[in-house]
């Protein structure tokens, strides 16, 4: 257990580390109308080939494809047309050289076609009569069996979000049922004297617990199932209590407030006497957010948040978070491939080296382009955050950014 | 109404700007904690200030900034400790010139004092005696009565977002319901002979209901409410049985299949059968998606939408989504403000003047730089979709993107 004598601040790289080496929550198997957005437990593989019959891409005549070479619009082919194709029926004729069979966009080639012509390119002279003034190649306007996933193929990875285009893709394999990760869910408890629920006037000198309700919404918007517990006032017995019935209803535990020395202090002592309770980082070298502490317990995230709203806010975008993906299952490529929006900076700068400074900036879109505007105002006031539309990063060995630099903004 | 015998192809920027002609949704009134996601209905004015006191922003101690001014590490000013702010409890000790009293973050200032010296920046000789190594300046490291809002101001705007943050502030006015846009219902009906329920073997030539679990999706991921009604065979009083259903349940109808040219008619015909049927848009110059269309009936949107799921989720993305947002409330700064990232473009791309294309990409981040790497594959293929993480566009009047192009990418 880190002595809290030796108080040392953790890079935030050390800290996304720390987050691999919590477990993942386990499964449950969902009807697969409740799937869109939850993370897949299982590789999928087809059990068929997608399509399972050459289908037609175009509105036309299905062909064989040699019969149409050479023609042109001075010069058209002139083929016979031996029936139609049904839509969701298989069709009965068959096309020889020099046949062709109208079709509609998704019918079923029939036997000896291999191309479709498409509407637009051929004349139907009289019932049985077709020009056509274009070849087409072998395969044209075709999807042909399999093209799409082959039997046995894996088509969707383990890990992988669920997309409405995934959902398309479990919905074409007839999967009713889809297994996924649970859903995370994150126990909040609000601590601190001057906290009061937000239906009740707060005296002067009091505050609401406005973290309670910022903190469900983060979760939520991440994936995870929030589970307010509570105020705990600066009392070990209280916050222990909490703690512990948080441990054992939620997969992480989120404890705000506590942003001054004393109170971190007391929330650490809390922590600590937690049953096998580990402080793995206490302080983080990043502004706002410095206060942060994390610790396990039964191998259990418990994170003590700053106090202050904004300052929570920025920690869990960029530590917060990626651990509730990770713990919810989400693979690391998903992880790269997160939203973050590259615009151009639109004034100077400043930081201090050696920390990380994440500044709030409102996305302005001039010109065909879309810059960053850093928002002023001091940073423990909400509405600079209303203001903004995400965070950009100033790496720990910058003095700051110059206006006109090309930056990265993790979007809210 | 559009005789179909002049059938014309409308322009995106057109079909954008129907979309303001149909009215929004009404409102209702939620629990806070079930606001996060929704759309303001109302301006919100803060009948508070916030703070309600001079609240500090670090930990330290409380004093006038005079009696800081000239400290030095070599000269350090001397103040006398008069007593400490308890968290949540109104300070009864003032601070005059010459006098400190110890505050935490969050505490309320006492009477007398203007600012805070920082813990760092000071040290206590002994219970009664403080040594300050910094001057502070007046309103240091504190926030003022009303800094945040002031009482009366408007806080946030009707047709705003409700995140995190707006969450937080609707906490803090003591806001326990919200008066929010409905969430849009969305009916979805699927249509075509060859369409078979996806927990049914398909018989070959028949295809399962993709479009179902698609489109349900990316309506709920757009903050509607997706209602869905079916599959309708290609008849047209079944198609028309659904749709007059569809228009008394919900605010928006999508009809999706029928890509192919008989049964685009035929469903036009439908939608004309509708109380006071009007067609706005039959094709969209883009591609894919063109067979498009668009309706009203009783001011209610209908969309004819491509069978093929492919066309069918890009049209979402460019035309249904932006709707949705529309009806449901969402002001135009904000629809602005809707993710796209910029990336580069990895290799040449080819299209055709006079069409808008939308080409699936997948972002890869390489060297400190986002590339847009066109997914290869026809377009009616689902994988294409699964591979790709977002839509970029090439304009009308554009024969195509060279590599290393500056692109915006519309992410799924």
């Amino acid at each position: 257990m880190t002595d809290k004598e030796f108080f040392k601040v953790t890079s935030l790289e050390r800290v996304l580390e720390l987050i691999g080496t919590f477990p993942c929550v386990d499964e449950e198997v969902l009807p697969l109308d409740q799937c869109v957005g939850r993370i897949l437990f299982q590789d999928t593989v087809s059990k068929i080939d997608l399509p399972e019959f050459n289908r037609a891409t175009m509105d036309g005549y299905a062909v064989q494809a040699q019969s149409t070479f050479g023609a042109s619009e001075s010069l058209p082919a002139l083929l016979r047309i031996v029936g139609a194709v049904e839509m969701g029926e298989v069709p009965t004729v068959s096309v020889r050289p020099g046949e062709a069979v109208r079709i509609a966009t998704g019918g079923m080639l029939p036997d000896g076609a291999d191309s479709v012509v498409m509407i637009e390119h051929a004349q139907a002279l009289d019932e049985h009569t077709l020009e056509v003034f274009k070849s087409v190649a072998p395969l044209q306007h075709v999807i042909e069996v399999g093209e799409d996933f082959r039997r046995e193929e894996q088509v969707l990875a383990k890990g992988s979000r669920i997309r409405p285009q995934e959902m398309g893709v479990l919905a074409a394999l007839g999967k009713t049922h889809v297994t996924v990760y649970r859903q995370p869910t994150v126990a909040t408890i609000s601590s601190g004297d001057e906290i009061v629920p937000i239906e009740q006037n707060p005296s002067l000198s009091q505050l609401r617990d406005v973290n309670a309700y910022t903190l469900a919404s983060l979760i939520r918007l991440s994936g995870g199932i929030p589970l307010y517990l509570g105020i705990a006032r600066d009392n070990f017995d209280e916050l222990h209590g909490l703690c512990k019935n948080a441990l054992d209803q939620a997969d992480m535990v989120l404890i705000s407030g506590g942003s001054s020395v004393g109170s971190r202090d007391f929330t650490l002592e809390v922590i600590e006497a937690l049953p096998d309770a580990e402080i793995l980082v206490h302080g983080v070298s990043i502004s706002p957010g410095k206060p942060t502490i994390l610790a396990a317990s039964k191998q259990k995230p418990i994170w003590g948040l700053p106090g202050q709203v904004t300052s929570t806010m920025v920690v869990f975008h960029v530590m917060v978070r990626p651990m509730l993906r990770k713990i919810g299952g989400l693979s690391e490529d998903r992880l790269l491939a997160e939203r973050e929006v590259s615009a151009v900076l639109s004034r100077n700068l400043a930081s201090v080296q050696g920390r990380e400074d994440y500044v709030r900036v409102k996305l302005v879109h001039r010109e065909n382009q879309i810059y960053a505007e850093p928002i002023l105002g001091k940073s423990g006031l909400i509405h600079t955050m209303v203001k903004a539309d995400g965070l950009v990063r100033i790496d720990i060995n910058s003095e700051g950014l110059d206006k006109g630099t090309h930056v990265s903004v993790v979007m809210f």
